[in-house]
């Protein structure tokens, strides 16, 4: 089943099942009026949800047309977004570009910050900054969405609270970040708000790409219109879903509609840094990922940042090449404040 | 008035306004089912819960016993959390104690974290850790609940957006700390669930003794019924409330209902660190500040941290003595997986 929240005059919006093709979807009022009301009660509204996007295929059910670009976030607002750095491929690159040592318990043991969860942002919706300089950049990431996940729980447990899959723009502010971590408590102003995929699906819709802790399929990032990424968010992922989620749960328990994430996905090549996609590479997620190769390589950085007019499209296909989960697309724009 | 949320079926619970004594309380759901609701429509719903409070306490206005211990937090759950540090003390002392460098930007720019809302503890729950070896502590301390807050708001904006004022009880696992601090993406394991007092108030309440930014009464803390911290929140609070929340704004708005944090109440003594309540100082609000002490006078920590069966009891009274918050009393157990 696929899900979404369409944006309306109040602050959650109002929950609609799409169908399969994103192409149409009915209102679900009489059932969950949004999708946190949805997962606070699961086991009993989602066999109720999923006979609606039953009536949605066979044609039963009344529905009406769906546009990507009238959903919020499919959560505008949750009550925890803690995102993972999974693909320790990625944080062994920016260490190398700055020349520091990654521990070797990166390898073993999970890195996860805790995110702001409180205004996400509309999958079309701009990314608004005051200054370039903060050095604006995506991260294209994979997240779950689980349901109550009590406090020690156990990798079976953990896979099995995974209610929902979607992709992610974990907006980052690079330039903020390098005096932000020397504070020593992580990230705040350098993560503003994140983005997710106008559609979240329970992991039956993407068949066998979902192994049950991994998304086998190509992640496609687009810069201003240009191939940037295509990196297989199943190849490199360190660690899985279920074992972000077990990390996440060991000293408190997750309440229903926790939202996960993979970190930003990257692929080797070859064992070695991947290559851009016009040389042949499986790309990039974010664009930190490539100047840190052009440091290694040339000694600077020579991709910028994202500039006010950029534009970011993330999206995922299946097999057949038909959206999953429509399109993250958004550009970044100055913030004027009223 | 004075708000607060009683436990029942939901996640949520349901808002009730208390008497200025904390005695008896009335039901609002005909006006708002939550403080959450409450909140996201603060002006037209407090005047309604304000007309409510003025009948408690004429006896205009049907009302029930208010039991502390039936009270969940304020907000048993919220989009939310950040907490500063802004009792620079505090952390000059933890940085004195392990021997490193406090850079001075730590005098002039806030340290915050983000940390995890979606499962706060009720003010009389257990504090559940697997282990003691995790070396459970507390940390009391001041934090307010505003209403929106636009990105890049001014500091006059900033204080104008408090709603509510409460204690916090912002446990922490310090084992756990210094492993996680150095993979540098700040607290997640170490920060379990939060706790905030039975009773959250409107900044009237507290009369003179809230200046707009800093609340200037002692913050009570005991440690198994004995007098453990008498700090006042209105002193050595190096960044208020105003500036703290100017910081978590600055890239990205906040959404009402978002709780943000003092760190913990710290006092210098005559410029230098604090003294026990027993050697007449005003003692601590967390027991790493005792222990910090102990490691720079006499090379190494006594005081034990939290153990299974220890309590703690975090209140603030007005001037005539009487509770203003209720209290947060907390006994740590054992946690056992069922």
């Amino acid at each position: 089943m696929k899900l979404a929240t369409l944006k309306d005059a109040t602050r959650d919006g109002r929950l609609v099942v799409v169908s399969k093709d994103l192409s149409r979807c009915s209102e679900v009022h009489h059932i969950a009026r949004t999708l946190q009301a949805a997962l606070d009660d699961w086991a009993h509204i989602a066999p109720r949800l999923a006979a609606v996007a039953e009536g949605l295929e066979t044609g039963a059910q009344p529905s009406m047309r769906f546009h990507e670009h009238d959903a919020a976030s499919p959560l505008p607002r949750a009550y925890q977004w803690a995102d993972g750095s999974a693909y320790v491929n990625h944080v062994e690159l920016v260490r190398r570009a700055r020349k520091a040592e990654m521990p070797d318990t990166f390898w073993t043991e999970p890195l996860m910050y805790q995110g702001g969860s409180d205004s996400f942002l509309g999958p079309r919706d701009p990314i608004l900054a005051a200054d370039i300089s903060y050095g604006i950049d995506m991260e294209a990431e994979i997240a779950v969405i689980v349901d109550d996940v009590p406090m020690g729980a156990a990798i079976d447990e953990a896979r099995s609270a995974i209610r929902l899959l979607m992709l992610v723009n974990d907006i980052s502010l690079r330039g903020l970040i390098p005096s932000e971590l020397a504070k020593g408590f992580g990230f705040f102003q350098s993560k503003p708000s994140s983005t997710f995929s106008p559609v979240a699906v329970t992991p039956d819709e993407v068949g066998d790409a979902w192994d049950g802790g991994k998304l086998h399929l190509p992640l496609i990032v687009d810069l201003n219109g240009k191939p940037f990424g295509r990196a297989n968010a199943g190849i490199d992922m360190t660690f899985n879903f279920g074992e972000l989620i077990v990390h996440a749960a060991k000293t408190r328990p997750l309440s229903a509609g926790t939202i996960i994430g993979s970190g930003t996905v990257s692929n080797k090549l070859d064992g070695g840094p991947g290559k851009p996609i016009s040389q042949g590479g499986a790309g990039y997620s974010c664009i930190a990922e490539i100047r840190m190769i052009e440091t290694i390589e040339t000694g600077a950085a020579a991709t910028p940042f994202m500039r006010f007019g950029d534009t970011v499209r993330i999206e995922m296909k299946d097999a057949d090449g038909h959206s999953i989960f429509g399109a993250i697309e958004q550009t970044v724009a100055k913030y004027e404040k009223q």
